[in-house]
C-alpha cells in the first residue's frame, strides 16, 4: 500500500494550482488552474500545469475535484479534457463557471458533477472525499477531507475565516473539526497570507464604505472588480438598489458570470434592477451604476476604453464617480491601473483607487492569525503550504514550527516533488520531471527558452537584418550588404548609419578573400555587433541572410 | 514686465523634474532630472526633459538651481551641459553627487557652485533666490524662495516635515515663514503624497527597528537601500557599530556615494568601521554587515548576484539575514524584488522585505497633513502641484481648495504649459511644444514611436523573415520562399510549419501571374499574417525581403 501527494505546480507559485493524490491503483487531481506569465515570458498568454505524468497514468485518474471558481484553480481544465475525459466534481456555482469555460473551448459534451458540501461525499477509487465550506472572495468555495488508506489528509486551498461573508455561508468549522477529530495525517493549505500579521478582515466591511461613496455621487457611477468576485458584485447591487440606481453589466466576462451566478442562486437582484445599456441611456445619470470589467486596468478592457473615451456606448464625464474595488494584483497591473486612474482624473471624474485608503478591498486569503486558527482546528501531523511562493512557504513553515511542528514535518515542495506516506510517516521520495507549459495563441508548449530569449532581445534592442548576396563562383559579395532595421533604429532618420554599416561590412568581408556563406554570416554578426555598439551603444540582434547566386 | 513659470516636465509624471522661471531678459531652471521609461518604452534606458525651448533661449538662461540629489532632479544635467555651459548651483552634498556624475559623462571642466542654505542667496539676473533647508530621505535638500518683479514664488520639491531627521537638520520652517511673511505669490510644491492620509513618519523610527532585527542576527547581514539614501546608510552604520559589526560597501554606486558623503561631512563613521571585502573575509560572519546596492532587485545588481549565488566574492548562506530598507518603487520593480526575496529564502536566509510589516521604510514625501502644513506656512495666492501624476495633482488641488483656494488658483499643468504672472494675477498663457526625449544607449531622441511599436510587436510575437528570390525578367519566383523565425516559433520544432508556409505562399504568388517586387511583398504580408493566425493563433511581424536576380 502506498500513498503519494504530488505538487504538479502551485507550490512555488501563487497560481497554477494542481495537485495529485495517488494510491497503488487510483489517482485524483485537486484543482487544475492556470498560471500567469512572468514579465520575462514575452507574449505568453497563459502557463498551464505539465500533464505528462497524469497522461502517462491516465488509467489511474478517477476524477478532478475543484475547490472554487478562480482561474488559477479551474482555468486549465479544458486543456486537460482535450487530452482525456475524466469526471470533474465541484459545487454548483463553480460547475456553472467551468461548463461555461468549456463551451468557450468547444467542449460541449462534458457535464460537471455537482456536489453539495452540506451532505455529499465523493468516492473515487481508494479515496473518499468529504467537502466542507470555506469562505473566500468568491462564493461556494470548499476544502476537502480526503480519506485514504493511510489516514485523513486535508486539502484547504484559498480560504479565510470570515464570520460575516456576503453569501451568509462562513467556513464550516464545525464540520471540519468533526472530520479532523479522529486525527489528521496531513494538511495542505493556503500559504499566501503567511507573512501578513493579524486576521484578514471580513468582506462585510466593504458594503458600508461603498454606500458612503455612492450616496455622495451625483453623476454616473462606474464600479469595477474582477468578474469572478460575485460577492463584491452583490454588494454593489445592494448599494445601488438602496440608492435607487439601476445596474448595467459592462463587459462580456462580468455579464456572463453574473448571469450564471444568478441562475444558480448565488447572486440576487430583482428583474427590474438590472437593465441594458440602451435602457440606461434613457435614465438620469444619477439613476445608474455600471459594473464594469477591467479593474486591473487591462488595455482594451471596458474600463480602459471608457477611461480613454473610446468606449462604444459609455462616456465618463466631469462629476462622475469611478470605484476600483480590488487591489492591483498580477505583475505589471499597477502601471496599468495607474494609467486608467490618471485618465479618469483628467476627465474630472472622482476616482476611488488603491492609494486612497478607504478599504475598498480586503484579501480573500487568511493572514497569520487565520493560519494559526486552521492549524489549531485540524491539528495535522504534517504540513504542506500551497498557493504561495517560496517566501510564503517559509512564513507558513515558521508558523507551524512556532506552534510546535518539527522542521521535518513541514514540506516546502518544489514542483514535481512527491511526498510518500507510509505507516503514518511522510518523506519526499522523488521528484517527477515537470516543466512550465506555455500557451501562446493556439500553440501549447512550443514556446520555449530559445523563442523567449529572442523575444527578450528583440524587445530591448530590435533586429538588424542584413542581406548578403554572395557570388558563389567568385566567392565574394556582389554589392554592399543591405541592412534593414525593425525596432532597432528608425530607418527614416538613421539611413546613413545603416548604409555606412553595409559599406564597412563589405570592406571587412572583402578583406577575407574568398568567402563562403558561413564566413559571410559569421563575419557579419561579429562585425556589426561591434560596429553598432561602438556607434550608438546598442546591441540589436544581427540576422545575416545569405542569398547565393 | 512679464514673469513666466514653465513646466518642461515633472507635473504629469513623478520624475523628470525640470521647471523654468522666465522674465523678459532672464531665465533660470530649477532641477534637471531624468525620468524612468514606462513599461511600454521597450529598451529605453532613460527619459530626459526636452531642452528645445531652453536651447532656443540659451542667452537668457542664467543658471540651474538644484533642490536635492535624487536622479529625478539631477540626472539630466550632463545631457544639458553637453549642449551648453551654464552655472549650476546646489548644496555641498548635492554638488558632490553632480560632479561625480559629470565625470561619468566625460565632463571634467564643470564645478558646481555650492551655496549654504543657512546664509547664502543667489542672484541670477532678475531673480534673487533664497534657499532654505527641507527634510527628505536624502540629506542636504532645500526649497527656494524666488524673488521676482511680480513677487515671491516658492519652489519646494520633495520634502516632508521630519522633526527628528537622521542628519539632525529639519525643515527650516522659521526661515520659510519669515521669507513668506511679506506675502507669497505662488507655491510650486511636491504633490506625491496628496492622496495619502495623515502625516509621513520620521526616519528616526527606522533605526530602532533595524537594531532589533540586527541584534538577533547570527550570520552575515546584507542591508540594502538605494544608493543615494545616505541617511539610511548612516542608520545602518550606527546599528552595525553598536553591535560590533564592521561595514563593507558592495556595489560601485553605493560605495562612491558613501565616500562623497563622508568626505563632504554628511556621513559619519570611524576609519576602522568600514573595511574591504578582503578584510571582512578574515572576520567571523557575525562581525560584518554588508551594505549592498540593488534594493529594487535589479537583475545584475550586487544584491541580485548574491541571491542567485553568482557574486564574485560574497555567498549568502543558511542563517544569514537580508534587510530591504526601501519599498519596491519603479514600475516593474516589485516582480524583481519578489524574485530576489524568493531566492534568498531558498538559501535559508532570513529576509526582511515589504510584506513583513516592520516599518523598514518611510516615505520621503509629505502626506496630506504635511501638505496642509506647508500651505499654511507659505499661504500663497497660487498653487502649482509638481512631482506627481494627474491623480496626485487632483489630490493636491483638493487640499488647496479645502483650505479656501478657488479652483482657478490651482494650476494642474501639462508638460510645456506656461503660467504667466501679471499684476499679481496668474493664468495659463500658452503651451510650448515638448516631447519625451528617449535615451537608448548613446542615442538621444532617435528612438520614437515607430521603433517602440516595432519592439512591442517583436516582444509579444517575434518576427518571420521571408526571403523571396524574384526573377526580374520572368516576373516570378525562383523557388519556394524561405521563412526564418526569430522569437516567433522555434525553428527546430516548427520546421514543417515554416516550409509549408513557404510552399503555400509560392502557390499564392504564382497565382498572381507576372509579379514585381511590390506585389511579392504585399502578397507575402497579407497571406502569411492570415496563415499564421489561422494555423497557430499568432501574429508575428512579417518582413518580406525581395532579392531580384
Amino acid at each position: 500500500m502506498s500513498l503519494r501527494f504530488i505538487a504538479i505546480s502551485g507550490t512555488t507559485d501563487v497560481t497554477e494550482n494542481c495537485y495529485l493524490y495517488e494510491s497503488d491503483h487510483d489517482m485524483i487531481m485537486v484543482d487544475c488552474g492556470v498560471g500567469f506569465p512572468d514579465p520575462g515570458m514575452y507574449g505568453v498568454d497563459l502557463v498551464i500545469p505539465d500533464f505528462t505524468y497524469v497522461l502517462a497514468n491516465k488509467n489511474k485518474l478517477k476524477g478532478i475535484i475543484i475547490s472554487h471558481g478562480h482561474e488559477d484553480h479551474i482555468g486549465a481544465i479544458p486543456f486537460l479534457l482535450k487530452e482525456l475525459r475524466v469526471p470533474v466534481y465541484s459545487t454548483k456555482l463553480v460547475a456553472g463557471f467551468i461548463e461555461d469555460k468549456l463551451l468557450d473551448f468547444g467542449i460541449k459534451d462534458v457535464k460537471v458533477n455537482v456536489f453539495d458540501p452540506e451532505k455529499d461525499t465523493i468516492a473515487l477509487g481508494a479515496f473518499k472525499i468529504t467537502p466542507f465550506r470555506v469562505s473566500h472572495s468568491v462564493p461556494d468555495g470548499v476544502g476537502f477531507c480526503i480519506d485514504t488508506s493511510e489516514g485523513k489528509l486535508f486539502h484547504v486551498p484559498d480560504y479565510k475565516f470570515d464570520w460575516t461573508p456576503v453569501d451568509g455561508r462562513p467556513f464550516d468549522v464545525k464540520k471540519a473539526a468533526i472530520l479532523a477529530s479522529g486525527g489528521a495525517l496531513a494538511l495542505a493549505s493556503d500559504a499566501l497570507g503567511s507573512n501578513i500579521p493579524g486576521h484578514t478582515a471580513s468582506e462585510a466591511e466593504i458594503e458600508e464604505k461603498l454606500l458612503s461613496i455612492m450616496e455622495k455621487a451625483r453623476g454616473q457611477v462606474f464600479f469595477s472588480t474582477i468578474s469572478s468576485n460575485i460577492s463584491r458584485v452583490q454588494q454593489a447591487l445592494n448599494v445601488a438598489k438602496s440608492l435607487g440606481r439601476k445596474t448595467v453589466f459592462i463587459g462580456r466576462s462580468i455579464d456572463k458570470k453574473a448571469q450564471i451566478a444568478r441562475r444558480l442562486g448565488y447572486l440576487f437582484y430583482d428583474n427590474n434592477q438590472v437593465v441594458s445599456v440602451k435602457q440606461a441611456d434613457k435614465l438620469d445619470v444619477n439613476q445608474v451604476m455600471y459594473v464594469v470589467s477591467g479593474s486591473y486596468g487591462q488595455p482594451g478592457s471596458a474600463l480602459y476604453r471608457i477611461s480613454v473615451s473610446e468606449h462604444e456606448y459609455l462616456k465618463a464625464e466631469m462629476g462622475d464617480t469611478v470605484i476600483f474595488s480590488g487591489d492591483p494584483a498580477p505583475p505589471g497591473s499597477k502601471a496599468n491601473v495607474d494609467f486608467v486612474v490618471d485618465r479618469f482624473f483628467e476627465l474630472g471624474v472622482d476616482v476611488h483607487y488603491y492609494d486612497i485608503q478607504e478599504d475598498l478591498h480586503v484579501s480573500g486569503h487568511g493572514s497569520q492569525e487565520d493560519i494559526k486558527a486552521l492549524f489549531g482546528l485540524i491539528s495535522p501531523k504534517y504540513f504542506i503550504p500551497i498557493g504561495g511562493t517560496i517566501r510564503h512557504m517559509k512564513g507558513y513553515s515558521k508558523i507551524a514550527q512556532d506552534m510546535g511542528a518539527k522542521p521535518e514535518e513541514v514540506f516546502e515542495l518544489k514542483s514535481g516533488e512527491v511526498i510518500e506516506f507510509k505507516d503514518k510517516n511522510a518523506r519526499i521520495s522523488e521528484r517527477i520531471p515537470v516543466r512550465d507549459v506555455l500557451v501562446d495563441g493556439l500553440g501549447i508548449g512550443d514556446v520555449g527558452n530559445v523563442v523567449l530569449r529572442d523575444r527578450h532581445v528583440l524587445s530591448k534592442e530590435g533586429i538588424a537584418i542584413v542581406i548578403l548576396q554572395v557570388d558563389r563562383n567568385q566567392g565574394k559579395l556582389f554589392a554592399d550588404p543591405e541592412v534593414l532595421s525593425r525596432g532597432f533604429v528608425f530607418e527614416g532618420t538613421s539611413k546613413d548609419l545603416l548604409i555606412r554599416a553595409g559599406k564597412e561590412l563589405k570592406t571587412k568581408i572583402d578583406s577575407k578573400g574568398r568567402i563562403d556563406s558561413k564566413v559571410a554570416k559569421d563575419t557579419t554578426v561579429d562585425f556589426l555587433e561591434k560596429f553598432f555598439f561602438t556607434e550608438i551603444g546598442r546591441r540589436p540582434m544581427v540576422l545575416p541572410v545569405v542569398v547565393e547566386v
